[in-house]
């Protein structure tokens, strides 16, 4: 595959790693972006976020059921990286020692919706706990990632948690991810423009390396990766799409939008083992070899 | 008695646990499951999530108002493991030196209904202590045991202390057991198996080793193992029931819903010490040895 | 006076207890159990929970004002322990070393009535601090004291931390004895039989040495101490009565209900000095030394 | 002038100061009470709790709006101690050495009002602060305040504080003086003399060295000072008021109510300089020198 | 330029400052006043506190969407200090090495109204990870910001906070500048004059350096200026204005108010780099060089 974003990347570290371990942190940035600057991002945290409806039923394949297809997808679809959470990565990785993994540190599920309470993501293991499982389990845990319900009544303890989680994640040479999601009965549109990058704002207030944002639309992204200024950009995949209609969405987030990449969950662990290996070098085609809408569809 | 199972056990490791603490895990396992990989967990945690009903009444043996009649079956019983609270071994188990402990490190009374106030269970001990009461009682201490009331709206405290709590029972080489119950105003219903299977994918999620959960019936079971992966499913036994409809369920539970066990407290505790253990023999035939129905009631 | 309970009394030591520390948890229940196993606690924790009102009054002795009227009874009284917050003890007990005492680690005023705000005690001070105040006073603190209201919507909060005090009390020797009463408004009856026993059960779960509880009437005791277990049972005082239905009461509770002793305040403080020491001779009479009622009045 | 209490005073020194710190304890407190075991205690702290209402307006010396204005007074009034927060203290106490200060260690505005939401005092700074800062600053800082609003439905948050703070103060040789306020939705009328009287007694449950509460009047006083047993009672100077009537009530609250001394805020430093220190003189004639109103008053 | 402040400061050194820390603090108080006492801080801490609505849309330099813009005025423009998130410092600094930083230790967004919920910010950093990026940047981290909604029903969370934060950073001899704005149902005038005296109050009993308020009009500076005693006060640049007027507020605030400084944020960065810049020269000239408004605007 020609590599082009490759020559031009240049990583800024940021200065809240400690200055010797500045090559353990552009390693796992060059790992996780496949030294493109870049990122494809396999989202796998959807057994808390979305409990079992995004794994069985109509449409979905059968083999979706098992947690394992999540970890057979991420290795041999050559995802930038795999984001999970601690516990299912120490169930399953020892069979799996391939993957760039990122631990999911805080999830909550959908039973209570944001009518009934004002949502709240739950820590679920610290960065100290990250270290200590990385050094135990000698596995390529790349770095953490973190969601902030932004407009939420209880933003101002996940806006704590991220601040704390990101500058201990440089501390210890790791990458840090926000999702950030406006939601809450403050919020009258989670996708609206000014909010997404106001979000993206935050994010790069926090010192995230990357932020997750449901896309406000390809042609407003701009304002929000401006905004996200050396924060990058990466939008969430969402619903299940028909493959071209998503293929032709993600180009345009990139070359349109700006955007540095992709999170992607749904639209790949649906799918046959197969098909989602298949679909996973067709987004790596576009991400991180930027290749055209018609060569990606070459892997299908 | 024939043992069936054991041949073909095969224990994943979770990565959590140590290098050098994977002896004590594995033996751990061993303990609690027979060597079969297959757990009866005797429950006597009651006495605080229930308080006294279920000892107590029209129907249930006069024995079963002192709490060593509990420590009695578990003695006599032959049960994988007994779980209660600390405090309750830290007064009985100097008789009761047999008996493999799971200790429950949270947990609340029904006093204040769900519709009062969103349920949260509270956390009594913690790993710390457990690993000291241990060492200190030379006991064969080999988990803890933990609820989440899932879709409560404290569901995020929960959730956090669950992760931790496994994380550190795996650090020190014990079994990390999760109760999960979805309750609270927007759990409408408690038993749908949709919800049941997310459950199981939370534990997988969170890295338990086994999960209990109430059944959702027995054709419904296998959605919820699929979904529960390398962290094995044991079904509740809930409200007393015959031991012929008993052993039907367990029996069905394992070979047709793929469980890995049982948690049995009422069906058992409120016979008479001498019913009780028969009971508990019938039990384990069917959950250890892969007996039948027929074989298992030769103990009755 | 003649010792009955004496050569009966069996203890058995909490194996949260550490080895080196038997001989020191033993001295310190015989010192309170005057070598018995049965306790006569002399309640001195009222001038937080009832503010003066149990002090100053009609009927009340004008000497019961001073708070170092309680320090007086306890010394002369004989009472088996004098139980009270650290702060008052650190202000008189350098007069008064030969009382045995309890740490009453928390309280709450009765100012916010149960139906303003679902009850919660606070806690005053910590395990450590007693470890420090007993190292550094060199006084006879043979344990602490801990309330829980059960069923209010904050007692998730008093269980972690009653389990916390016991365990840790244990840890360092200390007797651990808990105060239950149900209260909030979840609590139709706070002295219904099954309550009064679910209450004594979740004491047995948290490994307490002693649990003191309103009685629900002599003949509904028993089904509470058996579901006590190796937690021993003592009864409160409750509202001033006269001596002789007192001592009725008490003697019934203990030879009908089988409790083992009794917890008791204002009928004893409100008296002046003379009575009031009299009256604990009397108490101490049918608690410690199974005497007759007629024995007992003798001391009046 | 004529020292009158000095021979008489007996200091118990309380149990929770270590054996090698009570002298520190001895001259701290006699420091503060000038070796007569009373106190005139300076109150500064009314920048946070009443804003600038207190320092600047009608009838207030315009010396008053500046916070250096309570420090040249306190230094020249020859108070007993000047109470102020931890902050103040910092900026100016470099050019007043010669003053005894108390840190005040929490506070609160009156912007909410007790209606609007239960009250609160928040806590500024630890023990722990102050011994790092009088380490630092070498000033005499005699000891610490905290206020206590009883029968707010926060009062356990304020309980569990202060007898933290009492205890660690202690064990830093430390006076630890206690402010208690009966307020909240729950108290009808905060002047109440039984309610008084139980904050007295709560004091002396915390084993406060001083409490400083609001005169029921004088003639209640006695069952106040009585509850408070060793614990001492100080009264509050309240809103402004006439000389001559201040001195006459602070000379009965002394010689009828038994109280120990006062602390009053508004009635001095409202004054300009000069008048504030002619009636800290008068104040301190009558409150540690025993003299007479008439006597007292020639300071004017 | 002329310097006409610079003889006459003198800086009292709070006594919270550690004897060997007293030079680093006076010479962070140095750097960020320019040698006059005198502070002009560049805000840049709106990403989070207005999201992307300051930095985007009609009448804002496009410049003003990147968040490089802030350093690239913060450099040019010869600022006193630039304030801003720990995050953001973390990202860019390495390329602005000239710059005098104070780091904003909490933030809050503004989708959440008043109205919804009581205000609250959320801390994101602490001193210690202050301290620690300090050494690891080699950056010139001269002190802290902390924001605090007084009259918030929060207000006691953000009280303990400040005072922590204060004293810690006075601990490590750095500069703390606190921002109050009085905001929540309890407060009817935000710029109440008696009010903004209270905040000044209050940050000079907290023993903050610097305290940033809303002005309450000129003439109403003076109490507020008398009440934060040795706290200075400096003025929020608020709302966009037109050059002129704002200039001349500035004059005003400073010549008659006796303000020490101000806090500019959209006045500045809306701005393109070049106005921005020449705009930063004419408010130095003002808040530091003591010039007139006539020669101030010859930078414009």
């Amino acid at each position: 595959m020609r590599r082009i974003f490759v020559e031009k990347i240049e990583i800024k570290i940021p200065l809240t790693v400690p200055v010797d371990l500045k090559d353990v942190y552009l390693q796992n940035y060059k790992n996780i972006t496949k030294n493109t600057g870049n990122l494809f991002l396999f989202a796998g945290d959807q057994k808390i976020e979305h409990l079992n409806k995004d794994f069985y039923g109509k449409g979905i394949s059968k083999e979706s059921g098992d947690p394992e297809h999540l970890f057979k997808i991420a290795s041999k679809g050559k995802v930038g990286a795999f984001v999970t959470q601690l516990g299912l990565i120490s169930r399953y990785a020892s069979d799996y020692k391939d993957i760039n993994y990122i631990v999911k540190l805080n999830s909550k599920t959908d039973i209570v919706s944001t009518k009934q309470a004002e949502p709240i993501s739950s820590i679920l293991n610290s960065v100290d706990d990250v270290i200590k499982f990385r050094k135990n389990s000698d596995l390529s845990i790349a770095g953490v990632g973190f969601t902030i319900y932004l407009g939420s009544e209880h933003e101002s303890i996940m806006l704590s948690q991220a601040s704390r989680i990101i500058f201990e994640a440089h501390q210890n040479g790791l990458i840090a991810i926000l999702w950030i999601y406006p939601r809450g009965k403050a919020v009258k549109k989670e996708k609206d423009p000014d909010l997404i990058a106001g979000a993206c704002g935050v994010a790069a207030s926090l010192g995230a390396d990357f932020v997750k944002i449901n896309s406000p639309g390809v042609k407003k992204l701009k304002q929000a990766v401006l905004a996200a200024g050396r924060t990058k950009v990466i939008c969430a995949g969402g619903k299940a799409k028909k493959e071209e209609k998503f293929l032709r969405e993600l180009y345009d987030q990139i070359h349109i939008g700006k955007t540095s990449g992709c999170a992607i969950g749904r639209n790949i662990h649906q799918k046959s083992l197969n098909d989602a290996v298949k679909f996973c070098l067709a987004i790596s085609a576009i991400t991180n070899y930027n290749l055209s809408i018609k060569e990606a569809k070459k892997h299908l």
